[in-house]
């Protein structure tokens, strides 16, 4: 749905898979949630539909029992740790968290709408009036490579520190963010090194961060947090693995965030344990939803880690969802990633907006957005057209493999 | 309010100050809370509680910010760990915490009591519909030492392992429970053993508890796990202090438990790290309330530590409030403690009762409790009382010195 990012494990494709979810209750109202739309998603949300009937939309620590009853076939769970949009390793129980996730906040747009409180009151009330996010700058073509059809865009290409600088000054005018993050990984280390540097001179002071997803070995993680230590807020997933994580850490003085070491609450024990990381980007979808985010937030603030949280390529939905968890986070202190403005489609009757970079967090009922139904008619018959079959799941080396028959993903650390 | 229960630390006074809150929103609803009442906590809610008018039942992230605000009076904050009913160490944060539950508490029930829906709903919803509680046994004598007044009980005294027994068959009889605490650190370690040992014997196979309250030496407790590891269910803060503990929990194979060494979050990392705790006791008033319970639930789900509920000498409005967090908790799976049956008095216009040890989750809007005002006046008519002025700190040791005027409280390790 946007230009063409590229990143160390392929390209991402033109359309990415969402699943859009909606609940009716009883009196007739309804929610709408969204999450991952990945063959292995639709699987499990089709059950975990049926045993919902009858059910009330306040139970939602009850999601999780029905969840742990879904039969998940393992043999569809790719162990693989950058498989699906780089989510960190997959598990079973984070297939189903995924799921339930969407129906969570399907619920809650419901329960709020149908008690006149928005999702955030159902979190505890919000602690600001808006969520920060970052602009998240991609290397990128200056157009999909020939194949299937997907709208152009007007970003330009980014290919060098200079034509980065200049997506970032497209971000802060259109959007007025004041953070970037580089996705990395893509190039040999040394550019994007100078992207960074080329990003500190442009915006003096503003909050960097450059995320390789593990393309790098512990000593290339070292040298680039050693040349970009004073400019960086926080090095993203440098080398895979917590383990690796954990030396980087321990030999650099940068702050390191993932959205991959980290993104189970089986996985926080052994990372917080060896200070692997100090910011965990959540992604509330694989986390199990707006009240496990919650429950993170907890978890992390115990042992001292700070929160930020991750983006996806979503319709808008997930958004206003992830908007009004972190609008009830007291110390959400760095900004929140956002896809979004890469995105030119949406399901929502009304697009949200930056603003300062910001989100404004609505007092609305429910997550105070609008399914636009011609919208979800239209992205549903193209995801049901045979001609795009094949972006049903999302493969990102299939996309590059268009740019390059001989592609393949690369081997991890790549540098 | 009951007989009287001796404890390592002195005698549990014949009434205990606690506080209970009442909200009123705009729209004439209202909702109830309970907490500790000695005055420091007094003092801390009278700004919080004018810090709240016009603020919506539903802000309840808030009100943790408001109670960051509220000035304390560190030499209010005793700092020894056994001070003030065997809580742990007392802090800032944790006096700050302890009001904020109250008030948390009847915020629940009043947004809970407008909008139709069980506090519990308002927590995810239950996944049980009833909570087990456990008998808790004490050393007792048969009636109050002479000096103020106290209503008697039908119990009898409890001062050797037959009588002991006789009281754990009366909590059976009347309450139903299956599940035994006995509260040591009193006599010798030999008697409790003999007790516990007694115990084991009248009720083969029953989860049985023992909580000397820290009064024990390594050494000591290392040698009652090893004479009790085989009908223990844990033994509840055998020696004083994360170190201690950590070293009783490496050398014996019998779990531990604590609501001492661990009743912070701040308290957290460095007991788990050091494997100190296998179940954490939680009380919802020092933990921050209901929410804060269902965090710390998730935190010590994480790191694989157990979770139950310590209870306190409370009025009824606490008893409803943590069934009802307890309802939502899907791996709780040992009894919660409770003081109820020993108290002749509370604020409710109905009882709570244990059926099979068990309190019934009520789907009644709110707590589903009802105030009984007339109770109230009638315990805050005896708070204003000058006669019991004495009583308006909850000093245990003052209790005991009016058997003994010669008694101080004993050091620990005692034993």
């Amino acid at each position: 749905m946007y230009g063409e990012g590229v990143r160390g494990g392929g390209l991402h494709q033109p359309y990415t898979p969402r699943l859009i979810i909606e609940v009716e209750t009883a009196d007739g109202g309804t929610g709408v949630g969204e999450t991952y739309g990945d063959g292995k998603y639709l699987e499990l949300a089709r059950p975990l539909a049926a045993a919902l009937v009858g059910r009330a939309a306040s139970d939602l620590n009850g999601l999780f029992t029905l969840a742990d009853e879904l039969a998940v076939d393992a043999a569809r769970v790719d162990t693989a740790v950058d498989v699906g949009g780089l989510r960190g390793a997959q598990t079973v129980d984070k297939l189903r968290l995924s799921v339930v996730s969407g129906f969570e906040v399907a619920c809650l747009d419901a329960l709020g709408k149908s008690l006149g409180l928005p999702v955030h009151a159902l979190l505890g009330g919000k602690v600001r009036d808006s969520v920060e996010y970052g602009a998240y700058l991609f290397y990128k073509h200056a157009a999909h490579p020939p194949g299937i059809a997907s709208e152009p865009d007007d970003w330009g290409p980014a290919l060098d520190p200079a034509q980065v600088v200049a997506q970032a000054r497209l971000f802060e005018e259109r959007y007025g963010f004041t953070s970037f993050k580089l996705k990395g990984g893509v190039r040999p280390p040394e550019e994007e090194i100078a992207a960074v540097r080329a990003l500190a001179a442009a915006f003096p002071g503003r909050p960097l961060r450059l995320d390789p997803n593990g393309a790098w070995s512990v000593e290339t993680s070292l040298k680039v947090a050693a040349e970009l230590g004073d400019v960086l807020e926080y090095l993203e997933d440098p080398a895979l693995g917590t383990p690796a994580m954990a030396e980087v850490a321990a030999r650099s003085g940068v702050p390191l965030a993932t959205n991959m070491c980290v993104t189970t609450f089986a996985e926080i024990p052994a990372a917080f344990a060896s200070g692997a990381v100090q910011v965990v980007l959540c992604d509330h979808h694989y986390w199990g939803g707006l009240r496990a985010t919650r429950e993170l937030a907890a978890v992390r603030r115990t042992f001292g880690v700070a929160l930020s949280m991750h983006s996806n390529t979503h319709l808008g939905v997930s958004l206003a969802a992830m908007t009004h968890v972190a609008a009830t986070v007291p110390d959400l202190r760095h900004a929140c990633d956002s896809h979004y403005p890469w995105q030119s489609e949406d399901v929502l009757s009304e697009r949200l907006r930056f603003d300062g970079g910001r989100v404004a967090v609505t007092d609305a009922p429910g997550l105070g957005v609008t399914l636009d139904r011609e919208k979800l008619d239209a992205l549903h018959r193209r995801w049901l057209d045979e001609d795009f079959a094949a972006l049903r799941d999302r493969d990102d080396a299939a996309a590059m493999r268009r740019l390059d028959p001989e592609w393949t993903t690369p081997l991890v650390p790549r540098w």
